[in-house]
Formats: C-alpha cells, structure tokens, sequence
C-alpha cells in the first residue's frame, strides 16, 4: 500500500500543479488583475526577462516586482493609469516539468504561448516562452515564491503591461 | 482506503475529462464530420458565438444547433454543399476547469487554439477561445449536453463552417 | 484491489508518456540536439513527412533517419556544417491519444506545434502537424521505436534541419 499511495500522492500533485498554472491563466484571460496577486505568497519575486536577458542578469529584466503589497500596488496603478490598454490575453500553457526541490517547495517549469485580441480586431500571437517558477507547498495549497517568465524572443512586444 | 479511492476516482475522472475533448478534437482534425455528434447527447445545444456575442444573447450566435438530430443533418448537409471547403483544421486544447455541477454533470471550462490548412498552403492560425461546456457523465461514458465555443475576437473568421 | 492497481499503473503510464514529450521537447528547445538521440531505441526509425506525403508513402519523406547511429551522425554534422541556422524553437505538445499495442509498446499520437525565434527578431510560426509514433516500455523507461512527424502543411518551411 505505501508504493500505491505515494503514486496517488505524486500523481494528484502533478496534476494540481497543472491546475493551479490553469487558475492562474484563467485569472489573466478573464482581466481580474486585482485577484492576481493571491497566487503569491507574500515573500514573492514575479520577473519577466528575455533569453538573452536571463543571460545578461536582473538589470535586464523588462519586469520585476517584489513582495505581494507591490504586485497588488501595480495592479491598482494599471487600473487608474493611461497604461490601460483595452487588449484581452489566451494563454495556452503546457509541457509542464516538474521538480521537487525539497518537501515544501517545487520547481516547475512550463511553456506558454499568450494570444492578444484588442476590441474589433482579429486575434494575434502576443507573447511565448518558459515559466521557471519556484512554488511553495502548504497543505494542499499552492502560491508562487518566484515565477520567471523568460520570453522566446528579444524583441519586446509592444504595450507589455499586464502580467503574463 | 476510501479517500485513496475517492481521490484515484477524481484523478481518472479529470485525465478522462482530457482524453474525451482530445478524442473530440482528433474527430475534426481528421475530417470525420459524420461522426463528431457522436459526442453529443440526443438533447444537446452547440454553439459559437464571441465574447462580445456572449453578453449580448443568443441572437448574436455565429452557430447554433439543437439536438443531436440536427447535428447531423447539418453535417449531412456540409458533405453536399457548395459550402464546403478543403482546409483542415488542427486544435490545440489545454487549461481544463473541471467543475463538478452534480453527480452526473461536470462543468468544464478549456482553451482551444485551432490552425487551419488549406491545400498547397502554409498552416495558418484559425480562431482562438475558450470552450464553456456541460457534460453528462453516465456511467463511464461522457457526452456534451452543452457545448459553448466562445472566440476571443469579434471579427468572426472566413469560412468558419466546420465545427470546432 | 486489483481494479485500483491496474487504474493506478494505467493513469502513472498516460502521465509518464506526457512527461516523456515534455523532456523530449525540453531537449530539443533548450539546443541540446546531441542529447536528442537517447530517446530512441538502437534500432528505431525517425521521420517527418506531409499529409500528402503520408499518402504518397515513404520517399516523400521530408526526413528519414534509421538507427540511432544515424541520428547521432545527423546531429554531429549539423554541428559542424553549413546547415547550422542560430534559430530556437518552442514546442506546444497537447491532445495526447494513447493506445496500448502490447504489453512493451504504446502507440501514441499527439498534436505539435513549434514556434521559431531568430536573434533580433520577433517570435513566429514555425509548424504544426501530428505525432504518430510507437514507444517501447522496458520497465520504467519509455524510447521512441518509431517516431513519424506528419506536418499539416504540404508547403516544407524553410530551414527544416533541426529534428522537431
């Protein structure tokens, strides 16, 4: 019984892990900025940088937040702000990998390609490229330490304002 | 061993809940239309519509389709028409919601990316959007009893005649 | 009991094949193409071809590699060759249909797509297209017997050289 219960264990982790990436998505597509913050734990870095901006160091990043009270400042500021821009976001996540780093944290790794659609407009490709995130485990609950989003290309998208 | 046994249920519930969307799609992709109300209970409802059409109400459906009856005459009817057209399509679904609605009916929300290909064509992006769905689960068996596409952008695509 | 075991091996086995695309595509996106060959058999085949080439049968095959000597060869040339393109790809691997050939072989079919990123230039589309491949499972170890790569497209993009 023990080897059966630790691959339930293990199984229903991996695909809670894949849940909790979906709830994040979800959160972003449907533009509740204001609830995105809850998937950090308080202690939290949330970073966006290129491949060659990873090689290059923090200084590169194209954005870097710390702490859950900045993440939700942002999101305020974004919402009272002429950076509003009317876009919605389809984030397609998958090829999920991951490590376990120690009992309460997990390593993850994930690709996501992110889709824009502005208003009257057809939908175009926006974003793609790696999640590697640190995830702490309590109980049965799930936040980010640290997530890393290193895009595919060094070309910034334009208008890159709302998380990813 | 009853949680263990609950907990191994759900977990093959929601790989089940995958495989069926993945052998839904598979359908399309291979231009079985004959076959695709299979999927569907004999009371079904099967629509598209956008993200705009969804606030304004059904008036405003690209598609709609009621019984399973009438899901197949209108694939019958796609076979013998001056509608047809010679693209396939390719679908990419990811970022399941499983919600359970009782104990024979899940409500589950996807992400759907699907490519299209035209003869002697490059593969193109098709439309985007995301699948807001009803399930009837009877015994091991599941079938729509609703099926929602919602698509990201207002421009409703060209020749979106096949389903999707 | 033994219902529960056979769900639980069953539903380890459809997330460790997922697991296994996921390393594979982790390999090839990361660069690593000299580690690409250990997830083939000795004796194993690869190839990419078109949905009109599958048709036409194997000399239209827009790849064709026999043996992992070969495809270790293949990757050493293109280290040292011409061919070499300073591109990175990005691989979306969903839809995963498995079927069980036997007691040491899967027949699994997945959809890909692999998006295309030049220096200094902006992410795009690369290609889309279908897995048919056949897997042994010696133990705990999945390596592709066969893997046959059927893109959408009967246009070949430019630069196809690395494996996708």
């Amino acid at each position: 019984m023990e080897v059966t219960d630790r691959i339930v264990l293990t199984i229903e982790l991996r695909l809670d892990v894949q849940e909790f990436y979906f709830r994040y998505a979800e959160c972003l597509d449907g533009g509740r900025l204001q609830h995105w913050p809850e998937f950090f734990l308080d202690t939290c870095n949330y970073r966006i940088t290129t491949r060659r901006g990873l090689r290059q160091g923090p200084d590169d990043d194209i954005m870097s937040l710390a702490g859950k009270t900045t993440l939700r400042d942002r999101m305020a500021a974004i919402g009272q702000s002429e950076d509003y821009e009317p876009y919605t976001q389809r984030h397609y996540v998958s090829n999920f990998r991951v490590q376990a780093a120690g009992p309460d944290e997990l390593r993850v790794q994930a690709n996501f390609q992110v889709l824009r659609t502005y208003p009257e407009r057809p939908t175009g490709f926006f974003v793609s490229g790696n999640y590697q995130d640190r995830i702490a485990v309590n109980g049965g609950r799930l936040n980010f330490s640290e997530k890393l989003c290193v895009l595919d290309s060094d070309v910034a998208p334009e208008s890159l304002i709302y998380p990813i």
